[in-house]
């Protein structure tokens, strides 16, 4: 990207607000990256068009690979662009940090949502950490937003903290899982059951169908019990098909019903208090960089870690000790 | 308690590791304070008593009010020093941080097990936040365990995050829940059936004891499924009377299985991350509490969080704001 200095922001602002497609993309670029200058004017831009955010369906889609996320998402995504929708997708892979590149969002997946005029697709950034991540995709939910569109899906994977990272953003959760032979669901990750809003066992199709509405019906059993006592919605656990189409609106109509189910009021409060521990976890996540950056903790941490690990020093001391290092600086 | 100045705290070592009840009550008062001095003498103790501890078998005990943890311990702590065991039993109750007083850990709730000259029994602590009970419970072990007792449990009630602390303690983590009319099972909160090792319906006596049975066959069912792809230890679900005293040694059996699952080698591993784990988590607690200390922060607070409860502004914004405050201290 250019120098910040020949950001207009205001001008960006106004062009991502009309709908300019390279106006979005130059916006998102602008909030993912993580050079001062572009930090200062991202903030402008963001406060410039979070007045106008807000306006979207937010839905996060997880699912191991292998579940049929992309199909999913394609014929998700077509079918409400063929309802009047405009559809954006982004991705929260932490993994691509490590291998540089990114795997999900990737339009070849969903070539035919990657061709629609009304869809817009963007791969994970690949940010130093699943905070910065987080960081960037949050933000990328309000320029979308801002630009008109009115659904917002974000697809992530199941790898460690992610999922539970875009639950925290977005109004409804849709879990992807597959059924296999036995008395065992595929892809149920501890954690999940707690986060999910709307689940549906993917591949119902064709052999698979019988064995599909099966494991639905034992995981609907499942999700009474963990939800016994909760606040009032249980998950409904569905069969599709993205492959064949099947039943994919009717999963869509669930993520509805659990948004009518939060209603207005709950629905607000629900963001609000998203944004504010959001921020706290930003705040977080900053201070525990500096923690990691500093070059005296650095010294000591090597030493005090074994010293924790063979079970020399009790934590609360190790703990003391990288303080007092850290205060050094 | 008295001066810091007038503790030797090599001798109180010395009686800790000789067993002596006033002693043990002595240093475990010292590790729950907060004041600097003793926070020093405290570090000098356990780095004393660190390398004589370790050798309990740490067991937490988690289930809603109602559900019979006080007699279920009393029946189990008898068992225990019945069969040559020393039995420490500590408190992690949140909730009398509040309530200035401590429920949990009441010695009258335990009126034998209190009497039980190979017993200790514990109150809470009433420091100023869940880490800081958490902080002074995770030293309490390593003196009881220096102290020569070679059983701990350590007893929590179902609020907020109180039992993922306790988890992330111990090496086996108990479950107590009931039966209830109907599909479901009482007392079964949000994220307890991802971190339980093991389960027991209580309350299992006379005319409950069907409905205990059939309780425990559905929520086993529940739990193959949560568990599926894991890591290979599937959490027993059994029935138990506390009151009555059946089947109370069969959990415990179930716990010893518990270990030997882990084995010699894994439950290293699982201790060391345990404490790795809990190093970090206390610098972050106090991070954290120097940043609700500031009171440049505290000056910006209310504004910010309004803005961002509004709307009005973006949670990365308002974590720059925060952050900008805290530096400017």
């Amino acid at each position: 990207m250019s120098d910040a200095r020949s950001i207009d922001v205001e001008e960006l602002a106004a062009r991502v607000r009309d709908g300019q497609r390279a106006a979005v993309a130059r916006a998102i670029t602008l909030v993912e990256s993580r050079r001062d200058d572009h930090r200062a004017a991202a903030r402008e831009l963001l406060a410039l068009l979070t007045p106008h955010a807000g306006g979207a369906v937010r839905v996060g889609i997880s699912g191991v690979p292998g579940v049929g996320k992309s199909t999913f998402i394609e014929t998700l995504g077509t079918y409400l662009t063929g309802t009047d929708h405009k559809v954006g997708v982004l991705a929260v892979d932490p993994s691509s940090v490590r291998t540089g590149g990114s795997v999900l969002g990737d339009k070849t997946r969903m070539p035919e949502l990657a061709a629609d005029p009304r869809a817009y697709i963007r791969p994970s950034p690949s940010a130093g950490t699943l905070g910065g991540v987080a960081r960037a995709s949050t933000q990328a939910i309000l320029v979308l937003e801002a630009a008109g569109f009115d659904v917002v899906l974000v697809e992530t994977v199941g790898v460690g903290q992610s999922e539970v990272t875009v639950a925290g953003m977005v109004d409804t959760f849709l879990f992807l899982t597959l059924a296999r032979t036995g008395d065992q669901l595929q892809g149920i990750k501890k954690g999940i059951l707690e986060i999910a809003d709307v689940i549906a066992v993917n591949k119902a199709d064709g052999d698979r169908e019988p064995e599909a509405r099966v494991a639905a019906k034992d995981l609907a059993g499942a999700i009474r019990l963990v939800h016994a006592g909760g606040t009032g919605w249980v998950p409904p656990v569905l069969t599709c098909s993205g492959l064949e189409g099947v039943d994919v609106d009717t999963v869509w109509l669930r993520v509805l019903r659990h948004r009518e189910f939060l209603g207005a009021a709950g629905l607000r409060e629900k963001r609000a208090a998203q944004q504010l521990e959001f921020m706290w976890a930003l705040v977080r996540d900053e201070l525990d960089q500096r923690l990691r950056r500093s070059e005296a903790v650095r010294g000591v941490l090597d030493d005090v870690r074994a010293a924790v690990l063979s079970g020399e020093m009790p934590a609360t001391n190790a703990a003391d000790a990288i303080l007092a290092a850290y205060d050094q600086r």
